[in-house]
């Protein structure tokens, strides 16, 4: 069975590969920034290189569905790179086509907050899509990048979904009518996302579980409900994990340099510091976990292949090019 | 009579300063940038710094009142620097303070499109002000950098103007209820900016003014409009002149790097090349013909001597710091 994680947002390692290797997992998409500009982004790019240069043997960079075929059939896990902002871009549309062909593949329109092309999820109001996100879309689309909508606004993530040629994803988030959170979403926005080929990734990060995070049988009860809303083919893993993250890098994720003040992203004052993955997901050996429990609740073996990685490859291979 | 321009946008070079000496002009805050980053932004500055070197027999940056009335007991006219959106920060909520150190005084919060901070008026919609909108204005507010919002949207322009303890500013537009157009303010937005101390500068630039900047006489109609609204002290002139500029220039303007597609800015298919300026003001020298027609329409000399840059020197000593 084809593993996949839609969105690990790990600092890598070898031990954290090898914990990769060890659960099974054939794909993963990381995500190498947050609030980095083009230069950040591609120093980071190229840290990444090393760091996977140095493990060849567990893992790859892949980019596209050819090379994933061929990292898999060597026994690795295929890593498909991705950032959760669009800083990386500098706001300039030509970038887009320049960071494909350094091998990114994924990237969310915006991050937690409003920017050029659209509006986030944690602002008051979302504007929509603006005159350069509907070119930016084009262009992602035309470049063989998977528009990511996870931390996008509502009414941004819908114009997306419309203006898009493309299936885009919601990479990471749970849906808003189960677990009722500003980060997951609404049941409006994963059905017109289903409806244009997308793929929605259930998070595991327990700050937009409310509990389900739990048990791997509790957290089957959100596949069931999604699966139940848009059906098998739309429905795939996006952890969230975060392996070696320090509250350092939450500070990073959460305030960027737009801000001095705190901010908690899907956090609170009560639980300011980095929320502990689920015991039975401590680190990526766990994932299989999921396929049991998804077969317990009486999936069929290729159902549960869907959700725990088919549906991401299909896409992928929709997608990139 | 203290000469005003609130905001121009010409490329300065002796010819230019010759003509807004020979204009009566005292103070002109100029546009340094419309897309530019930070190096990019201080690379401007810094050229700007020589051209003004190089001529200064004839002007001066200012960064305080002080220096404003130094300069112009010098009989030289005195320099605000400024930029046309706040690309400059690069993001970053430190760098206020920093391009502050280096001089500059006046930032409109979006030019032409939405950015992390807030809506433009040419967008489709508006969100108003972001969280790092909120946070950006306090610290434009410590710094003394007087915030502009003549091509920002109409809800973030309330939103900034009832965030702001310090009075903010329309450096350039003109009031809707007279000659209606997108870029042009609602006289809710200028009745509001008024309450809180603020001034707006009236623009000659043909594309907002709709026949009305044909004569001093005509446009002064724009003057005693606002004037009736929101009385004597709360109006200024910000011509939008833009000698030197070309269509390349243009061209940055409208589209910067974040699009490939022709935009129009204020502007038309029908008319996408440079407008000419009015024919009395093809130079600055024609800037006092404005003081000349207000008086012909009854106003007093100290009435005049408001709107043709009192109400500027007096907003500026206000907020820079």
């Amino acid at each position: 069975m084809f593993f996949a994680d839609g969105l690990n947002c790990s600092i890598f390692d070898r031990e954290v590969f090898q914990e990769v290797i060890d659960g099974g997992l054939n794909c993963i998409t990381v995500s190498l920034g947050f609030w980095e500009d083009a230069l950040e982004s591609m120093d980071a790019l190229g840290r990444f290189r090393d760091v996977v240069q140095e493990n060849e043997d567990l893992v790859a960079i892949a980019h596209n569905e050819e090379d994933i075929n061929k990292i898999v059939a060597s026994e690795r896990c295929a890593l498909i790179v991705g950032y959760q902002n669009t800083t990386a871009l500098n706001g300039n549309i030509r970038f887009v086509e320049l960071f494909a062909d350094m091998g990114v593949r994924v990237l969310q329109l915006t991050y937690n907050n409003q920017n050029e092309y659209g509006g986030s999820c944690y602002e008051p109001a979302d504007s929509g899509i603006s005159r350069a996100g509907v070119e930016l879309v084009s262009e992602l689309n035309r470049c063989g990048i998977l528009i990511d909508l996870s931390h996008v606004g509502q009414r941004t993530g819908l114009d997306v979904i419309e203006a898009s040629e493309m299936p885009v994803a919601v990479t990471h988030a749970n849906p808003d009518g189960f677990v009722p959170h500003v980060r997951n979403k609404s049941d409006d926005l994963i059905r017109a996302l289903a409806e244009k080929g997308g793929v929605i990734g259930l998070a595991t990060y327990p700050n937009i579980c409310d509990g389900f995070a739990e048990t791997p049988e509790k957290w089957s009860e959100l596949v069931a409900y999604t699966v139940d809303l848009v059906g098998i083919n739309h429905v795939g893993i996006g952890t969230d994990h975060s392996r070696n993250i320090k509250m350092s890098h939450l500070e990073w994720m959460r305030q960027g340099r737009w801000s001095r003040v705190t901010n908690y992203g899907a956090g609170s004052a009560s639980r300011p510091g980095k929320i502990a993955e689920p015991d039975w997901l401590t680190t990526m050996r766990g994932f299989g976990l999921i396929a049991d429990a998804l077969q317990s609740r009486g999936m069929t073996e290729e159902e549960t292949a869907s959700i725990m990685g088919g549906n991401w490859l299909r896409l992928y291979s929709q997608v990139f090019n």
